[in-house]
Order: C-alpha cells, then structure tokens, then sequence
C-alpha cells in the first residue's frame, strides 16, 4: 500500500489559517474582521491568505479559490481556476465569508447554494486532466482510461466522488488549519482508495474523507448482498463482473456544540451473464449533534430538502424516513442523530436523472454543515457538555460496529483496508454505566428528539 | 427494575480507605507498612481499618474478614465469619498480606490459594441463609426456595456466583478504596440479576461484575443458538423450559500498568419434552494487559493451570487454546489480550466434577487478579503510555460489539437489560488512524504477541 501525502497549502499559508483560527477560537474573531474588505464588490481579486484569493462576482458574496500551493504559482489562481473548482468549494468559500461578515450564516450560504448551480452549469465534465488537478491524490483509475471512457457513468461517478473528497477537505482545512493526510492504497483484486484523515486539529477531533473504486467478479450471494432490496442477479458461472465506488465522510468536532455529520454517496454495476449491466445509486447525508439547536437542524434539513426537491417532490418525505429509521440503535432506542436523507438502490427514472440527483445531494455537503461549524466555531463549553459529547461518541460507536451495513461488510471482507473502514470511529468516546441526563436538562432534550424523530422543516 | 444500594463498609472505614490509598498513589506505601503488624504470627485479631480484621492462623499468612458494618457491628466480626466468606476472600486478603509485607506478590499467593483449599473444605454447602448474608444482594431466587431444593445444581451454581461475585467486588473495594453500586433488576419473563459497578474509583477506571439468573421457555432455535455446539433440542410444542445463570465481570484499571480482566462462569438447563434435563457449563478467565509483563502472565496462566490440573490434565491445555481462538479479532489479525482459559458445553464427566472443576475457576479469580493489581498500583506512567491504554481499549470496544457471543446475543434479545450487558466497555476508549507503533518499542512488543499468541508456562 502505497502512502502519499499532498499539502495543499504551503507552510505560511498554515501558519497564517492556524494564527486566524486561535483567534476565533478565543473569541476574539471581531479583530480580525476589520482586516476584510468585505463591504467591497469591487471585480478584482484581494489576497487574504498566501495561496487562497478572494473574488467578488457582483453578488454581494464573494468566492474563495483554493490556490495549488506547492503545485502551482501563487500568479496562476484566477478565476478560471474557480470554473474548475466545482460548486461545494465554492459555497464553502461563501460560508467564510458569511462567517466573517458576521451575516446571517443560513442566508449567505443559501445566497452561495443558488450562485454555485450558476457555476455547475458552466462547468465542463470533459476536462478530465483539468478538473483531476484539484484532486486530493490522482484519482483511482489511471487519467488515460478515464480520458478514453469519459462519457461513460462509472468515469462520471468517479470524477465526482474526487471532487467531493477535495471540496469538502479543503473546507474543513480552511476551517481548522490542519491538512488533511493523504493515504492512497490498492486493492489487490482491482481498483483501490484514497483516504484522507486529519486527526487531533484545531477544530476537528478526527475528519475522515474516503474514496474508493473496487471492481472484480462478485459471487451471486455477494452481490445480492450489496443491494438492500437483495434482486437476484444471474451471473456467467456464477460469477459478475462488478464496479463498486463512493465517497464517504464522517467528521468528530472537538467542540460539542459543533455537530458531527456524515455522508456518503455511491455507485454500482453488476454485468449478468447476458451482457445487460444493472446498475444502482445510494447515499446520504445526516446530523448528529450533541445538543439541540432548531436553527442548525432546520438548516440542514432545509438545505437537503431545497437539493431533493430540484429532481422529485417525493425524494426528501420518503428518504428522511428511511434515514431515521436506518441510523436507529435498536437496543437503545434512540436513532444515532437528527438523521437526513438515506437512499439506495436508486436506478430511476433514468441514470442520467439518477445521477444528477447524486451530484445534487454530493455538491449540498458543504453548504449544508460549513455553516454550521462557522457559527458555533467560538462557542464556550463545560466539562459536562464535554462529558456528554463523549457518551453520545460512545452511541456512535455502537451503531458503527454493531447496525452499520457497510462496515458489518467491510469488516466480514477478507482484504478491505480496515483502517479507512472504521476511520468514522471517534478519536475518543465514553461509556458512563446508567447514564440518564436529569429531567428537564438540555442533554435530556436532546434524548427525547433521538427518541422521537421530529420534522425539521 | 428496582435499584438498591448495599454498603459494606461504614463511612469511616471507606475514608481511611481512601486516604491509605493515595498513600499508594504516591509511592509511599511504605510509610504504612510500620503501621502493620506483619510479622507478628499471634492467633489473636489485630484491627487495621474499621470494619476490617486480619485474623492469623499460624500459617504465616493473614486473613482478612470484611466486617459486615452496616448490617452488623464490628464487634461481631469473629473468626466464625471467615469460614462463611469464601475461600476468593481469603485470598483476596492473602494477596493484601503479601503487598503489604513487599514480599514476592505470587508466591504469597500461591500459599493463600492452598491454605484456601483447605478453609473450603470447611465450607457447608447447605447452611444458605448465612452464605446469604455476606452477598452483594439478596440472591435472585428467594432464599426460601434455595432452601427447598439447596441440593439441586440449580441452587448449588446460584450461591457459587453470588459468593464469586460478593469476594471479587470486597477484593476491589479494598484495593480502590471506592464502593460498588449495586443494581438489583428483575426481568419480565422470570428471573433477574444483580450488577454492581463501580466507576471512576481511584485505581479502577470501570469495574463491574454482574450475576443473572433468568429461566422461562426457549424456541427450539433459540436453545440452538445459546450452546456452541449447537446441538438440537427437543421441546413440547417447540418451547423448551430452561435456566440461565451466570457471574460475568470485566474490571478496566486506570493505571496501564495495570491489565484488564474478564471472566464469566455459567449454567445451563433446558428440559426436553421427554422431561430430560440437558444441563452444561461454560466459562473463562482471560487477561488483557496494555504491556507484557511475563512475571504477571505465568502467574496468570500458571495460577489457571494449576486449578485446571487438578481436575484434567488436558483442560489447561485445551481451554487455553480456546480461549485464543475465541478472543480473537479477526478484522485486525489480533487476540484481545494474553488470553487464559475458556470453555463452552462442558457436561462431563459428571455434573457433580463439572461443577468441581468450575467452582475452582470461580475461586480462583482472586489469586489470578489481585497480586497483579497490587503489584503494579505504584507504578507511574507517561502520557504516551495512557494514550496506548485507550488504543487498546478501543480494541476491546470493537471486540465486544462485533465478536462476543454474549454481548450479540444480549443485544439481539427484546427485553434484555442493555446496560448490564454493556458495562463491559471501557469508560473512555481512543482511535487513531493508522496507530503503528514503531518497531523496537514496548508497545510494538505487546503487538508482536497479540498477533502470535504464546504459551506462557
């Protein structure tokens, strides 16, 4: 297995984003804010960090494009860079910049959410070279075949999966002021990942971004396995050649009043023994806050139901069903957060239709939590909101190893990398022996939304 | 489910407890040794704590009766109370003694565990309600019915965990100096059990040790599932009465010089619908150090071993062997711990030496546990070294919700009392990505031996 590591940003860049994020995190964020020109709509690009340009496009919000530092000359970030960089980086830069004016977060990044689809649909998927250039590593398939095939769903996915890997790290990376760490690996039967960690930052206790591409043959059980509605497959010789890829995350702030969120999105192709491919979507994106706020949770749900809504008025009803009902720790009862959406074996109305729905739900994972992290981001806390958050660590565990589908079949498949299996797991948790929060406590609030799903929006 | 607390000591006698503690703590246990009478071998009684007797039988070696304060007045404690404490709390104060007079930890040990051997000789099976006196609880079958049938196993294994479980948790508490909270539960269907837990003592970070007793009819599967060799049974229109009883204890140290244990002893019959009665036995003592110490696992293993050769010599040998396999997890090619013993449908060569055999496990997790707690209660630590302690706790995390035959069942079972069943896990437990120690260090070591497990005598 091979180890890469890719900075993004180069060392004074860090240390810079570092020093602003000690700043806020002793509330002392105002100081800074005077050093912004943020009331300026002027056209031309102001350089607040080394390797990181601010633009303005005459909205009122202005967009960060993430520099190649360490790859490219600081001179060569302009605003082509930000057609390539895809919608999310684009929001995430929107929602610092909400954060920094002091705006009402939800407004800004909803404002961005409805720039980025003006963005989207200049952007070229073609350019495969280009866009692979603002990738956290070189994707899985080698950029000749993916050049060669690019019209094809499985390069598609792909392309996206990366993108979502690298907008949503360097979000998080611009928030904390860490890097994320770069593990690229194989799997020796055909395709293999990149994982990406940051552990112990400023802000975030463990972030976890995985991509993975695997293909192979897969035993008819197997791929019955796979698919939730388990539909029999008919392979030659019982065997189908099969394509499997997704992007999953799952992020551990350290400050409790910062929620944890996590998402995943995916794609399948089974090929049956008379050459017809089936093939299939699934994924989702869902909260898990420590504590109740109304506002974040109607934000969140809000900014997933706005994506849903673009393709069908039944996607958001039906999958934040499925999702509080998936993410549900039966020997507790309670669900494992204020859930989101959850969907799979999606392969309607059509792939293309499928597909745009995916990159929706994809290119919302920003604008969804960004925000959120910004607005709590100087929060103060107790050790006993602490504690509280270590114990609701602890119910995150347990539903990870004993419901989660996708890690029950990582961990039961020989050779799957476990380390990027169970990087959703928290860097620390807790198991109190009868803990039961007091009535009327803000932590028994909290037990009564988990264990009475509530509509958020 | 009702919730009862026994103290079995008074308020005194916990704080100077207490404060002898922190003496420990502080490496200055030696300042208390003068306080000790130790080399007197007089026959007479000499007061060490409030509460607490060191009664010497001209064996060299001191025995300590828990004194009943509370219930009783220290007065009353009296050479007769020992012979009703159980052989366990004999030797739980033999390891004392041997603490207290710096001599050989394990040498000492193995005389109490002989000298115990002869006190339980003593011992009168039949006398129920002062063997009740000194539990942590009321059993959970009434003792008038205990009365009634004292003779069946049924009653004989009920008293033996209640006497495991009172003479481990009155070891702890005297070495922590902290007091077990004691749940009594009742479940729906017939039976009940009693957790005592203690949490965030001075030594023991979560220490609990549980007794259930529960009966009522099983589904033919069921009784199935519940016997490793999954023999089938027959019932009466599919249902089968049975009885379950167990003792079952996982005790995680701060200290990570310290190591963890676990043991569970159990028993259990299922009538047939011929009126048959099938009965087994099934247990096991295993250690999970954070740092191989040989000396701590001979006397470990080599204390098992003994108690195992006098009933077979190839027991040892093959439940040691078991218990490697068993606590095994798989998904990181790692055993849990060093091992120990384990053992699952165990109906020969008859229920009177079954029942033998797994008496001298049960009083043998004393002797087994004790010295090695106080043999290593002075010993600093370094940061890094707390930080492997969470790593391998995390370990024992994914072992008990992915692995444990015990905790899946339990899970699995509507009705179940969840936080019995999860009291096993660590208070706080760590996972980092990608944690490798690097080669040549202690913890490197410990690893080496996780992956090959060795034999120790």
């Amino acid at each position: 297995m091979a180890t890469i590591v890719f900075c993004t940003a180069n060392r004074t860049a860090q240390t810079t984003a570092r020093r602003c994020l000690t700043t806020h995190l002793t509330g002392l964020a105002s100081a800074r804010e005077s050093h912004l020109p943020f009331s300026s709509t002027h056209s031309h690009s102001v350089t607040l960090l080394p390797g990181t340009r601010w633009f303005s496009r005459g909205t009122g919000v202005r967009f960060m494009s993430h520099g190649t530092a360490g790859r490219s000359a600081a001179g060569r970030t302009r605003r082509g860079a930000l057609a390539l960089s895809g919608a999310a980086a684009v929001t995430a830069a929107a929602a610092v910049a909400g954060f920094l004016a002091n705006a009402n977060h939800f407004q800004r990044a909803e404002m961005a959410t409805r720039v980025s689809q003006a963005a989207e649909e200049e952007e070229q998927e073609g350019d495969i070279l280009a866009r692979c250039r603002r990738f956290m590593s070189p994707p899985v398939t080698d950029t000749s075949v993916l050049q060669q095939r690019k019209m094809e769903m499985r390069t598609r996915m792909e392309m996206l999966i990366m993108e979502t890997q690298a907008d949503f790290c360097r979000a998080l990376q611009e928030v904390d002021g860490g890097t994320f760490k770069v593990d690229r690996w194989d799997r020796k039967e055909g395709g293999g990942g990149i994982s990406c960690v940051m552990q112990d930052g400023k802000v975030f206790e463990k972030a976890g971004v995985n991509v993975s591409v695997v293909f192979g043959n897969l035993t008819e059980e197997a791929a019955k396995q796979m698919r939730s509605r388990g539909k029999v497959l008919k392979g030659k010789d019982g065997k189908l050649p099969f394509c499997a890829m997704g992007v999953s995350s799952v992020i551990h702030p350290k400050n409790p009043h910062i929620p944890t969120v996590h998402f995943n999105y995916r794609y399948f192709e089974v090929e049956e023994e008379d050459g017809t491919k089936q093939w299939w979507f699934g994924g989702g994106t869902d909260l898990t806050p420590v504590y109740i706020n109304k506002e974040d949770a109607f934000h969140f749900h809000n900014t997933l139901k706005e994506a849903c809504d673009k393709h069908h008025p039944q996607y958001y009803p039906d999958f934040k069903k499925w999702c509080d009902r998936y993410f549900y720790i039966r020997h507790r009862g309670e669900t494992r957060g204020i859930g989101g959406i959850f969907f799979d074996d999606l392969d309607s109305p059509s792939q293309e239709e499928a597909f745009n729905f995916v990159k929706s739900c994809a290119r919302t994972v920003v604008p969804c939590y960004l925000p959120i992290v910004y607005k709590h981001l100087n929060d103060s806390f107790t050790d006993e909101e602490k504690d509280w958050q270590q114990v609701r660590r602890g119910r995150y565990v347990e539903f990870n190893l004993v419901y989660d589908r996708g890690v029950k079949f990582g961990l039961a498949t020989p050779g799957s990398r476990i380390e990027s299996i169970l990087m959703s797991l928290p860097l620390t948790a807790r198991w109190e022996y009868m803990h039961e929060p007091a009535k009327g406590t803000i932590e028994a609030e909290m037990l009564e939304v988990l264990r009475n799903p509530k509509d958020w929006v």
